[in-house]
């Protein structure tokens, strides 16, 4: 049987050991850590030290931090409300964003902007990864809405810039799902920050929002139970947060791990590039995330390409894997002006921690031929 | 140490072996079930034969499974989709419903109200545990809304009469969370079914809808990547869900676990009463769920009630976990006609499965101190 190489670290992040002994250890806990007694008290305490854990991890207090079952989970929280905060005011919010947003924010942006509550610009960002800033009243903005790291390409937004131009009282949500294990302590002036524990190493179901400053006057969306301050009703899912804290207790180790790879990414990304002289790297120039190389090969049947790779036993990316399934070009790579073949057959190999040079030659190796036969074509 | 003693199944049930090595043993896989290649198909897999068996516990197919983060993101979801359909039919939604939702519908519900999408009458029922059908018009409902059984109490809705006096056309939204474990399969008139992990057994963070039959008609509320068909967005908590499926696989021998509790509650509650001479017992003359006894102490502080109970090592509950923490006494107690001092002090013990009588000796014995030291001040 061949054997398997996951190359797909941005799709979901392998399980880390701290995690998994994290929680197995928590299954031994019973009970619900909102119940009144001892079992509860103590279930609580556990998931009040997971919450510290991944405040930290994000440079947050605890008290700032919120459970949730993940990014998408989060994305839409903070749309829902911002479209709140438009009931409130009883007037549109004005809404700045990039089209690099992952689906379980743009979508909910557009319905925003369908129902009136939201008038939205869109910061340009061409093929060589520039942001025109200027392009957009981010002066006039109410509210400014990024992704840090975009998850298709690695592409980093321009936080300082960003900061800078932002007016005083504008709400910032910045979604650092790719980048919370990847970068810095996102920026103190960030006001609602969404991650995602399967992007860390923790297993996929638990996520966060850190709600500071500003995002205190947002309205909170959902309603139910007085879970998590009455902003996240719902039992939290326990096991999973106290896996999250465990990785983010680590976060330091594991962001210089990632930082690492990029030395392996350039490689493999010279190598990849000098079998397929035809093919793009995309924003190799640009501040990006180490661990993501994305490779347009152009003229090649992006279904093709697929295939070929999953037959050789590598796995990588195309596309968002929440929209992976869908025979759609990625909406993000045709708005950085990629025609829809290119956007088909971009491959986008993202590195897990712990990858080695040795490691990577079989991987590499197969894809080269996968790649080099399709161009060949 | 004093022993603690469990007697709050209906808050949380103890994980069962089953779902923790299944847990476990998913911790092995790696990726997102969403991504096009090899471990993203295997993953896929195992979700889907998950999938299979939690359709199956409920009496339904797998296609017309999604999975969710808990019953409370369930009954939210709902909510919002009888939104959406007053939207699509710009008219207001007539609802049938009870007093005796949990928050997590209660809420969105009153809300729906308040924005003018929904009309809402809720059927009486009185504290000896009658639900008045004749005081609503079910003939003219939309969607009826009603929990399958309460969970502070046990007490079990009529579902044949409810099925009976149901329109051919509405559509029944079903909270089975309490009663998934407990009962027999939903009625399959049922079309949206609601229900929840950690109320079976599986790890809190897991759950999910059943949308069948005229619940297809519903207009998805949430919106993001393609997961769960479009209907639920976001990665799926794939090694939650893989336990879920695991204790849904024995789902009949958990109800028949969970029916034999029936003669210890019986033997526990007379027992408790025999000693609390002035205490009543709701709904002991009703269909309730076999695990759940709800007394309530007249004249005693509930606050005190629950600090000694603690203190004595038991976990029991007092009103729903998730608002256990709020001083507020639980608004479904009310709307039976306890005053608010007896909706305060009553308690629920709810047993888990594997309960004997001989263990419930110490705890039954603790309880029937405490109350009859509160009892004679």
């Amino acid at each position: 049987m061949k054997p398997t190489y996951y190359l797909d670290a941005n799709a979901s992040v392998p399980l880390h050991p701290l995690a998994s002994n994290a929680l197995v250890d928590a299954l031994a806990l019973t009970g619900n850590p909102s119940s009144p007694h001892l079992m509860g008290r103590k279930l609580r305490r556990r998931l009040d030290e997971a919450r510290q854990q991944v405040a930290s991890a994000l440079g947050g207090g605890e008290k700032e931090l919120v459970f949730t079952s993940g990014a998408s989970e989060g994305n839409r929280w903070a749309v829902a409300a911002v479209r709140g905060l438009a009931a409130k005011m009883k007037r549109k919010i004005r809404v700045v964003s990039t089209s690099l947003e992952h689906p379980s924010m743009a979508k909910p942006l557009a319905e925003a902007v369908s129902s009136g509550a939201v008038e939205l610009s869109l910061i340009p960002i061409c093929r060589q990864g520039q942001w025109d800033l200027s392009a957009v009243d981010l002066a006039k903005a109410d509210v400014l809405i990024t992704t840090a790291a975009h998850n298709e390409t690695g592409l980093l937004a321009p936080l300082e810039a960003l900061e800078k131009a932002l007016p005083e009282d504008a709400i910032w949500v910045l979604d650092a799902a790719q980048s919370f294990a990847r970068q810095a302590i996102p920026p103190r002036r960030a006001d609602l920050v969404v991650v995602s524990g399967h992007k860390v190493g923790a297993p996929s179901g638990c996520g966060a929002l850190l709600i500071r400053n500003r995002a205190r006057a947002l309205p909170p969306p959902l309603s139910g139970g007085g879970q998590e301050a009455g902003l996240r009703p719902g039992t939290e899912a326990w096991v999973l947060h106290a896996a999250f804290g465990a990785v983010c207790g680590v976060i330091n180790d594991i962001r210089e791990e990632n930082q690492k790879l990029g030395v392996l990414r350039d490689e493999l990304e010279r190598d990849l590039l000098a079998a397929w002289p035809a093919a793009q790297a995309l924003f190799v120039d640009c501040p990006r995330l180490p661990n993501t190389s994305a490779l347009v090969l152009p003229g090649v049947n992006g279904e093709a390409l697929r295939m070929a790779i999953d037959a050789s036993g590598v796995c990588v990316g195309f596309g968002a894997a929440c929209s992976a399934l869908a025979p759609e070009p990625s909406a993000a790579l045709l708005s950085l002006g990629l025609s829809p073949q290119e956007a088909r057959a971009t491959v986008r190999v993202s590195l897990p921690i712990g990858a080695t040079l040795e490691g990577l030659q079989a991987p590499v190796s197969d894809l080269k031929k996968v790649g080099q036969r399709l161009l060949q074509k």
